[in-house]
């Protein structure tokens, strides 16, 4: 295995029992579960459902690999705070696009070699990236693991 | 730069924003706020610091940079569950301690050459490390980065 080969394996291992862990979680609680406020006041578990769904539907187009699928989500999910839209996808709905994009994203990641990791994602242009390399593809891949890491704390209280 | 350096560098920056993001956070909540509980019967912030001050502790020697500092952290704040163990470190304490080690690893930290984050950390054998190179001490601090931004998610519903 090269150095670069033992990168991604370091950082898609992490990502993906990243995921395993907020979905063990998801699975383990009831749609009333989520549908409650984490503390007093705060996100409910639904929002944060739907925000993670959004935030990795983003993943495809920035790494090159198709272009988002739950765009319809974005405007409650990312651009509002929880409880400023009314019409939200049940907890059903959301469950199943959680359940599919988990492995949609597993299969499209499992098609890149070491060397794609290693490119740029598409928010970064050539001439930038020929100045700051770290601005990659893996690199997405980490933020979005510290991301799910951080909300997975919260929905973690909702047991 | 190389790929390798590359790697170090978006390793570290992930580490060091996930400590600043901590940290701001920590020094934007009162004594009285870190020592309430996240949610109804959850943990309280002073747990969720001490915890984090003891783990990151157990740093030093994973990565082979020296004994732990703060050994007395471990029963109330890794072996034991919050409000198991009535005599805690005051808040105040905790934050002297955060503050001296964030100063401490970031020193340590910088030491480190490229090479040096791709060897074993300590706590794997040669014979192990030979058959898994992933297990470095770079893979340290990822799984560290992870933890952190799991109890940041919850020290920011303290706010």
């Amino acid at each position: 295995m090269t150095t670069d080969q033992t990168m991604v394996k370091i950082i898609l291992d992490r990502w993906e029992a990243s995921v395993k862990n907020c979905d063990t979680l998801v699975n383990s609680l009831s749609d009333e579960q989520l549908q409650r406020e984490i503390a007093p006041g705060k996100n409910r578990g639904i929002y944060i459902l739907g925000h993670l769904i959004a935030v990795h539907d983003h993943m495809l187009p920035l790494l090159d690999l198709g272009k988002a699928n739950y765009g319809e989500l974005d405007k409650a999910f990312i651009e509002s705070p929880d409880k400023a839209v009314s019409e939200l996808p049940s907890v059903a709905e959301l469950r199943s696009m959680w359940n599919k994009q988990k492995e949609e994203l597993k299969q499209q990641f499992d098609k890149l070699s070491a060397e794609n990791w290693f490119e740029r994602h598409t928010s970064v242009s050539e001439e930038d990236f020929a100045k700051e390399p770290h601005r990659n593809k893996l690199n997405i891949i980490l933020t979005r693991t510290t991301h799910l890491a951080y909300h997975t704390g919260q929905l973690v209280y909702l047991k």
